[in-house]
This record gives C-alpha cells, sequence and structure tokens, in this order.
C-alpha cells in the first residue's frame, strides 16, 4: 500500500465520440507519465453517417486503427523503463454504443460481407434514428400488465439506448439480424478484444452499460426483461437475452489478463489486468472526485450528470434480490448499484444540449461569414480563408466578454435549452428550444447570455427533480471542456444553482478515472475511494454563488419553467 | 375637366422620419416631372435624440432647411415654363409629431431661448418618452366616468400621439410649459408656415391628425375632449384645448394661397392653394389606390394599414353631431370620418416593427462582422471596409433567396413579431418578440423564414380584427419598401392571408397622393377618388396565394396566436 512514484503505471484509454486517447499516469500520485490523441479516421471523413437523419455510425475498424498508435505513443512518451511498470490498464467508451457481432464476439463491419454495412457498426450514442423503436418499448412497458422494465431508468425509455438500437438494427437489414449472435456494446467489446474473450458466453458485460441502457436490475429474474416482454417487442430478442448471460460486473474487477500478441503490439506487459469497461462519464466523475452527494457535471456539447449514493442495506452481495428500500428516481437517464462506484448507488442524469446550444448560435450569427465571405470579390482565397478562421476562433470568447457585463436583470431574454431535445429530467426528444422577451435591442451577446442562462436553468431543473426525489446533493463539481474553458458559463450556473462549483486541474478527468479503475482492478488500491484519495487531481478553481444574481436567477427560472411548460404542452 | 398632359402640375411634398421629398407631377396623368430628395441635416448627425431611452426629437430649422432646396430641385428638373404652371401644393408629414409653439404659431425651438431645447422641438411620432403619460391617460378615460374619448381611437390611447406628448413636454419643462400657447402637429404648421396664417386661431387643423392622434371627434361637444377630463390630467391642458378651436378640416380643402414670400423663395406662383396637410401614410395610401374594401399595407420599418369604407348615413354635414351608427372598431389605431378620403370613414392600424424585424436579425448575425473583423491583423483597413460593406449588403437578398427554398412545413420554428411592442390589434407597447421550436439544425436562413412568417402573421391578425369588428376587406395593395423591394416577404403574406397583394408602380406613392389633394384642392378634380382614377399608378405586380401554403399557414398562424396569448400572460 505505500506506493512510491515510479514505482507502478496505469493506463487509460477513453474512446471518446471523435477520437481515443491513451494516459498513461503514475499509480502512487496520479501524475501523468504520457499522454497520446488520435481521431477515428473514417469518422473524420463522415463516412456512414447521415447527420440531417440523427443517423451516426461507427466503424469498428476506427476503434482498432487507433489502439496501437495511441498507447505506444502515450507509452514511449513516459521514457525508457516505463513500460515494464504498467501494472493495469481500464477502458471507457461512448454509451450506448452497441454493435451486432457474430458468436465470436466479432463485430459483424469487420467481416468482408458486411464491411461497409452501417447496420452492422456501433450506433453511436447520439444517432436518434431509433424513435419509433423507443415508443414501441415505453408503450409496452407501460401497457403490457407486468413489470414496467424502465423503472430503474427514470421511467422512460430512450432511442439513444442498446434494446431500441437493436430493434432498429434489425428493421434496417434482417441479413445482420440474421448472422447477429449476440449486441455488444463498445466498452465491452474492447475488454473481450485485450483479453481474448472469443465466445459470446466468456464475454463479461459492463455492469455501468448494462446496468444504464440494457435494463439489467438484479431484482428482475435473469436480470433483463423477461423473454416475453422481449418477444413482444420482436421475437428474435429472446436469442439476444440469452446471448446476455444474467450477470454483470462492476469496473473494478478484471475482465481478464491483457493477452500476449496485444502485449507485444501495445508494448506492455502481458497478463496485467484489463478493468471491466464503463462508460466515459461514469469513469469521468469517478476521475473528478464523485462521492455520496456530490453531483458530477461532465460539460461538453451535452452534459451527463453523475451522482452515487451510498448502497441501502443489503447490498452487492445478493445477486438478484432487490436491493432493500432503493428509492426509485422519477426521469433520470438510470439508477444502477455499482455503476459509477462499486459498492454505490449510481444516478446519471444530462442535458441533450449543451455546449452545443452555444455552438449552434455561433453557427448562426457566423452564417454571412461561411454564406457570402466566398463571393467577396477582389480578395484572394488565403485572406477570406485567413479572417473566416480567425473570426470563427474569437466569436465565442468575445461573445462571452461582452455577455459577462450585461446585468442579468436586464435583457428580460429568456430562452429555453431543448435545442436537442430534453435528456432529463423527464426525457422527450421531441422537444424544442425558443428564446423570447426580444427587442429591437436585443443584440448577439444580450442573446448569448440568455441561451448560457438557459442551460443553467436546465441544469437546476435537474439539480431540482434529484432533491424532489430525496437524493441529496450537497456539493458540485465540473469536469470537460466547458468546465475548464468557460468561467463565464460556470459562474452564471453557480449563481443559477445558487451553490459553489468546483472544477479540478487536469485536462483529461475521464481517461484519469479509468486509470483509477486500472489501479484497483490490478490490486494497486482496495477500491476506488482510495485511489481517488491518492490519484485525483486537486481542485483548480471554485466558482461562488453571488447573492444578487442568484436572487435575479431564482426569478428568472420561474418564467423558464413556466415556459417549457408552454413549450412541453404544446 | 378635359386637362391635357402639360396643362397644370401639381406638387406633393413627402417630410418622411429621416428626409423630405418633393414630387411634381402632371395633373392629367400622374406622370413624375421633377423628383428631389433632401435629408435632416441635424437628424442626421443624431442631434437632440436618444435612441436608448427612445427619445426622438426634431429641429424645426431642419424642415426648413429642406423646403426650399427640395422644392426648387423638383421644379428645375422638370424644365423651362414648367413653374408657372404649378397649380397646387400638398404636404404629408409623419404623425403624431407635434410642437410646442408661441402665440404666432412659431415653434419655440425657432426662439433663441429655446433653440437647443429638445422639449420645444417637434416630438417625432417614434418618440417613446410618454409612457407614463399615455398610462394616465388611459386609466382616466375608463375609470373617470363620462366619456370614453379613446373609443375612436381603438380604445387605448397611445405614449406616441398629441396628448401623451404634451403631457411628457410639460414634465419635462415648465418654461416650455408656460411659453406654449399651443401644439401644432407637423403638417398643420407647414400649411401656417406657407398660407402665412400667423396666429393660432387662423391655422386650420387637419382631420387626419386631429382625429387619429388628438381625440377630435364631431360628436363631443367643442370637438375634444372636454376641459373637465383634460383638467383632470392636468389644467394647462384646457389652455390647449382652447387653442384647438372645434373645428378640423379635410385635406381636399385649401388651407389657404401660397404667400408672395413664399412662392419667390419656393419659384413657383403665389396664390396657389395649399391644401390642408395630413399624415403620411394617409396620403400614401390615397397614392396607393385606397377605395372602399381595399386595405392599403404602408410597408417600411413598421407597418401602417389603412382602410376606408363608405360614410354611414348622416355624414360630413353634421358638424359635432355623432354619425349614425358609425360602427366602433376595437383596437385600432383610430377611425376618423375623412381622415383618407373625405366623405368616407378612415380606418388607421399597423405593425410596429416589420423591416426592423428583419433589420434585427440582420444586425444580430452581422455582429462577428461589426465586433470582430476590425481586430484581424494583417489586413488593411481598407479591404476590411469593402468586406463588411459588401457582405451587410447581401445579407438580406441572400438570406431571402435561401429561405425562399424552405418549406414552410418544415422548418418547425414559430416566432412572435412584436419585437418593438404591437400597434394593432389592441396597442400593448410591453409585448416582445421570441422565436421558438428551435433545434441545433435551425440555421439563419430557417430562422428568417420563420421571422418574415411572423410578420405575415402579425398582418394576419389585423386584417382578422377588421372582419370580426363588421369591416369588410375585399382586397390588398402594398406600398412602401418592403413592398417593393422584397417579392419574398410579399408572397409569404399572400399565402398567410389567403388573399391576392397588389403592388402599383413607382417609388413615392405617398408623395404622389399628396399631390393629388393638391390637384383636388386646386380644383382639377372634383374629388379624391376621380384624382385617383387619372392619376394613381397602375398595378405592377400582383402576388396570389398558393394553395398548399395557406394550408400550411392556416395551421401555422394557431401556433403563432398560441405563442402570442403566452406572452401576453407572461
Amino acid at each position: 500500500m505505500a506506493l512510491q512514484k515510479g514505482d507502478a503505471y496505469v493506463l487509460g484509454l477513453d474512446y471518446g465520440s471523435d477520437s481515443c486517447r491513451a494516459v498513461l499516469i503514475d499509480a502512487s500520485d496520479g501524475s501523468e507519465a504520457g499522454v497520446a490523441v488520435m481521431y477515428y479516421p473514417r469518422w473524420t471523413k463522415g463516412l456512414y453517417c447521415s447527420p440531417g437523419d440523427n443517423r451516426f455510425r461507427q466503424h469498428p475498424q476506427d476503434y482498432l486503427d487507433v489502439l496501437e498508435g495511441t498507447v505506444k505513443e502515450a507509452v514511449s512518451k513516459a521514457g525508457n523503463g516505463i513500460a515494464s511498470r504498467v501494472k493495469g490498464i481500464a477502458i471507457d467508451t461512448t454509451g450506448s454504443t452497441p454493435c451486432a457481432v457474430d458468436a465470436k464476439g466479432t463485430p459483424l463491419a469487420l467481416l468482408p460481407e458486411f464491411a461497409e454495412n452501417p447496420s452492422a457498426m456501433f450506433v453511436l450514442w447520439k444517432d436518434h434514428t431509433a424513435l419509433a423503436e423507443a415508443a414501441k418499448i415505453n408503450h409496452l412497458a407501460k401497457t403490457w400488465g407486468g413489470e414496467d422494465y424502465t423503472k430503474y431508468e427514470g421511467g422512460i425509455y430512450s432511442t439513444e439506448w442498446f434494446w431500441s438500437k437493436i430493434l432498429r438494427v434489425f428493421a434496417e437489414d434482417p441479413r445482420v439480424a440474421e448472422k447477429a449472435a449476440s449486441f455488444l456494446e463498445h466498452c465491452d467489446w474492447m475488454t473481450a478484444l485485450l483479453t481474448g474473450a472469443d465466445t459470446i458466453a466468456s464475454i463479461k458485460r459492463s455492469r455501468c452499460a448494462m446496468g444504464h441502457k440494457a435494463m439489467w436490475h438484479r431484482s428482475f429474474a435473469g436480470g433483463y426483461p423477461s423473454e416475453e416482454f422481449l418477444s413482444k417487442l420482436d421475437p428474435r430478442l429472446v436469442n439476444i437475452r440469452k446471448s446476455l448471460g444474467t450477470e454483470t460486473y462492476t469496473s473494478d474487477q478484471s475482465a481478464g489478463g491483457l493477452t500476449g500478441e496485444w502485449a507485444e503490439r501495445l508494448g506492455i506487459p502481458a497478463g496485467i489486468p484489463v478493468a471491466i469497461g464503463a462508460y466515459d462519464a461514469h469513469m469521468g466523475a469517478v476521475g473528478g472526485g464523485v462521492r455520496p452527494g456530490w453531483l458530477i457535471k461532465v460539460m461538453g456539447t451535452s452534459t451527463c450528470d453523475v451522482i452515487v449514493a451510498p448502497q441501502p442495506a443489503g447490498g452487492e452481495k445478493l445477486v438478484n434480490e432487490p436491493l432493500v428500500n432503493e428509492p426509485l428516481v422519477r426521469g433520470i437517464c438510470g439508477q444502477v448499484d455499482g455503476s459509477v462506484v462499486p459498492g454505490m448507488l449510481g444516478y446519471e442524469a444530462g442535458q441533450s444540449a449543451f455546449g452545443d446550444v452555444y455552438a449552434w448560435f455561433k453557427q448562426l450569427v457566423m452564417w454571412p461569414i461561411e454564406a457570402l465571405l466566398p463571393g467577396v470579390e477582389g480578395i484572394d482565397a488565403g485572406t477570406k480563408e485567413k479572417i473566416a478562421k480567425e473570426i470563427s476562433k474569437k466569436v465565442i470568447p468575445e461573445l462571452e466578454k461582452t455577455a459577462a457585463s450585461i446585468d442579468p436583470a436586464s435583457t428580460g431574454i429568456i430562452a429555453l435549452d431543448w435545442l436537442n431535445g430534453r435528456r432529463t429530467p423527464d426525457a422527450n426528444q421531441l422537444l424544442k428550444g425558443a428564446v423570447t422577451g426580444l427587442t429591437l435591442g436585443s443584440d448577439a451577446p444580450r442573446v448569448y447570455r440568455a441561451l448560457a442562462e438557459a442551460t443553467a436553468f436546465g441544469a437546476r431543473a435537474i439539480v431540482e427533480r434529484f432533491r424532489q426525489e430525496g437524493v441529496a446533493i450537497e456539493g458540485i463539481i465540473g469536469v470537460g471542456g466547458v468546465a475548464r474553458k468557460s468561467p463565464f458559463v460556470m459562474q452564471i450556473i453557480a449563481d443559477v444553482l445558487n451553490m459553489p462549483i468546483s472544477v479540478p486541474a487536469g485536462d483529461q478527468p475521464v481517461a484519469l478515472g479509468a486509470a483509477m479503475f486500472a489501479a484497483v482492478a490490478a490490486g494497486l488500491y482496495p477500491d476506488i475511494p482510495a485511489a481517488q484519495k491518492a490519484i485525483c487531481a486537486p481542485i483548480e478553481k471554485t466558482y461562488t454563488p453571488r447573492a444578487r444574481e442568484a436572487g435575479i436567477y431564482d426569478k428568472l427560472y420561474q418564467e423558464y419553467l413556466k415556459l417549457g411548460a408552454f413549450a412541453e404542452k404544446g
């Protein structure tokens, strides 16, 4: 336990929406030894996607192409002799991002006959093609007369999740449906691959993934929704259910040892434990320092809001027995025993659009430059490109700078942040955004400020829902791009929530969280809280609410709720 | 009556918000003989105004400075020998635009001691400083127990009108209040000036101005609200009331002959009749071809919607007796016997922001260019200016071009056009605009299209109010900048109203209308309909509603009404 600096290293591998990053840290104190990032080559070219239809697919070969490169680069950056001291590896991915696989667990798009078939690829978390399928699941769950299997997932099953996407793939291509022996979440495929698990039955499923997105719960017989329920959706789901087994595993456990082949390719020792995988936001919450009563907001294009609570009496040991008194939280994205920190209940919520709201406004006001600058005559293309690039880079910082000096009581503008639907509370992908209270004097910085306030009001709606449902929130930690880059947004959120928000140092909280799981799976720490204590980055900045602003926002939040109620009833 | 080409010319002088234009036409057929435009020099420099406070004042010297120049230029453009054949002159101005005057009818700002005092200048129509004063008038009218003097002005007295502005000037400067022998509307000052009427009692007041904005009505004893009513607002109003006399005059009548002094300065014959003045939109409606059952929309930054109806039995001759069965129209800007076409009832309505809504959006999306282009390094100022200018010029046309190809059923965006409050139906300056139904795919052309649709829905609300109140509308004519320049907007309005809209040729319908009044006052035609028949420009283009779009907009209009109801109840 008295780990010294330089004794042991662990590797966190973070598969995000666009790129993969490998972070090698010193297990004694979390200091970074090496980092590497690579973008998915096919995805970067826009292959297999149709953004207008919200169809987003990723080729499994993209994940393979970046694996060796990022790990080798991170390890080589760490310096000579470090590779042999790597003691464990853990992988997080986006999710729910499932793929049809054959009997060996191989994604179908890696087989020659399906190589260019988007239905045989990973269906990325933000793919919204399964709207009808999700509606079907929700309708059946509420009406079939048996158990409501959505109850641990906030009572509403999403178009973005496992079973919706399987039904969608079945509808898209019967040949894929016929060939699919099972479906694997991206994180589970990665661990299967690195540990050499090459039969469906031998692949260990992630508690985080299956619990939050596949309706697995210990209280359901066999873990998943019953055969009867699934066969009403599609008889082919019965075999898929069988392929999943009945158990799921938390990420402090090893999925197995790294195979010799992959050890050689990655340049790290064979046999080191590969931890059970999990979703990026969940490992990011651990990396950000999640603990009971603290909400971690992973703030990027959207947010994932994670909170943990002590396990009620009964706990982990009673597999397939319900937890005693597990409180149900309405309208969130799921509550799963052990999904974030093993031994605790993990809750997930989130905002469907966060940074994306600001990006939308930027895109709106950049229209004249994008559409008209190229046509201005008598100026060379290079100059135009330079102008467009420089203005594009400055738009958000300069809007923030100007908007920061506007009194929140003065604009009269109330906006609604649902430009990508609403994830929580009470998922509804059909809801839309709004900007109201506009006058001829409502300039770009004023509208921008109102949009930032709207995303803060969205954050408050989630906090209030948790509290209404009996989940205490004592503190808030922000991680992710927006948390680090936008003091303007962070201060507004602190004011709107009337709570301090702390932001830890470090650019890679997600990979850092993964590395902590690697360290626990490798036996370097007894559990996640112990690993967090040693490894978590210190708080770099805390945003303190201002009393005057908090008072103003208390009133404006009521206007936001009224506008939301209007938008919802249509 | 058999007027031949070249026999007789008449002059229309149109004082707009920013500039004055003089149009000399051949009275036989309306063909233009000469046109001249001059901008107000002090106004152009922004003097005496505070746009942030909605304070807009115009110096009387500005009006004098452009008078001689425009008339002389228009006449000289017409060619040799034409000047002597000018048979009459008529003047329209903006309004309600009143000014405090001394006992000779001289605007106080023309006296040395008030030369730089904005309270002694004309209070421009769009000056909104008299919010509290209008509220006081409305409150008293509804509660004092006597006649509701607002009843012929839609039941709501505006901050933009005569008595509100007088009270405001009184509140601003007691010295101005003390010196003011009366207040004159801009149009009445111009006729007094040209005809040499230099005592308050001898100045003839415009029916159009006093009827629509000063609560003059034949059925009220003495024409105006009673002394008792006015003294409850401010005892000093009693003397102002006395100064107004009891009669008002329609613009087919001569206010008097052009004085020798002004004849010399303008270079046209002395003694020719100067018609009673009126507001620009009203004379513009006549110029555009207004006739019973036809709504004329004067479409610029805002709209003025004018309609005439045959006088009920009883009519003009019964001075100070109520018209028999004059129907009251709720929530418009006034109904006045003879204000538009003498012998008919004239109704006025309008949208507070029209072209201004499009201009607002342009300003919003131009923010990056306005705020950030100047700071881009390594590019000379001239190039930047050229880029900004060219893009600025193209933004609206290109937005329209792209937006025109978007299916109205597809955007899902519903906007509210009240960015400058709502003029009609049911004036409420406190209402605001909105854009709802936004998604991450709502780009600039989609939002722009929704804003154009919102202005069309605002137009429809006015048409529906007239119809509900029993005023038939058989046809629509559009004049003004937007009508001539934006087929995109005009087609949407035709679709939304599900009625054809006709646009007459000619760039100066307002001055043309003034010239018609000059012709009638000069006896060249017996009445306005006869003058219109000879002089009105032909219809240049008619926009025909498309059945599919009209059906879609029927549904979207219901959404607009719902959004409006939400915005209104707050």
